[in-house]
């Protein structure tokens, strides 16, 4: 039964009839492109948060590992999101402007956060809350490249 | 520079309040367990959300094996997050008191998950559509042991 997928279709419809509501001149592929990396970016926000409450020690690190390897697949397929073209939903047009100091930024994060995930495969917490600091520089890209929400 | 951090202990600090409002009978701990599997879903939805954007064309299935691994890998992590028997959020009580069918489920949903993305790493986008059906059972799990949003 495919349940599931008519789970993340249902999500999909939603989603797609707000961001046209609110950007009737877009075409469709382009709303495509805002939704997937908006998703992409709940996805991370979601993962760090959960890795964060293990570092933290507000639950045990029990899936450290696996944890910090979903975030490290994210981070590796995230610049993706970005490469069309379609300015809109929370992006500055700038992460196409300078699409090489963007890029190159997205890619050190996916280097840094598989050099984390790396570390996490041994259960060490502090070894991957060092590397944390070092990867997770959510805030100095969004200041950057993110229009803030209302 | 730690902002990441500070990001994600903002996020988490700002949830926990509203978990505590809603239910001031539960301590601390709790709060944390309910939150913690709270990202795990909310993470698992983002991933699998994105992915099926590549299984339907929406969006060039260029990331489609790292994708395909963080949903795995969250897979992998999720039955953890329910080992605290925490009832509240969306989870019915259900969950502990089948806990045998529950954690199969779960196990059984990593294990599938595992497949797909191990499918996925050829770029064959068929081959992980095929597995998507049978690995993603999200709504009769939800179905069953999830209460409805209202």
């Amino acid at each position: 039964m495919y349940s599931g997928g008519i789970r993340w279709l249902t999500g999909l419809v939603i989603t797609g009839t707000l961001v046209m509501a609110s950007q009737p001149a877009a075409l469709a592929d382009d709303d495509d492109a805002i939704t997937y990396r908006q998703l992409i970016m709940k996805e991370m926000d979601a993962e760090s948060s959960a890795l964060g409450m293990m570092i933290s020690d507000q639950i045990p690190p029990d899936a450290l590992a696996s944890q910090a390897k979903a975030l490290a697949f994210s981070a590796k397929g995230a610049l993706k999101a970005f490469e069309p073209k379609v300015p809109g939903g929370e992006a500055k047009p700038d992460v196409w402007a300078k699409w090489d100091d963007f890029s190159k930024r997205m890619q050190t994060f996916a280097q840094k956060t598989d050099e984390m995930a790396k570390a996490a495969e041994s259960g060490n917490v502090s070894a991957v809350s060092e590397r944390m600091i070092d990867a997770l520089t959510c805030k100095q890209c969004h200041d950057t490249y993110r229009n803030k929400k209302n």
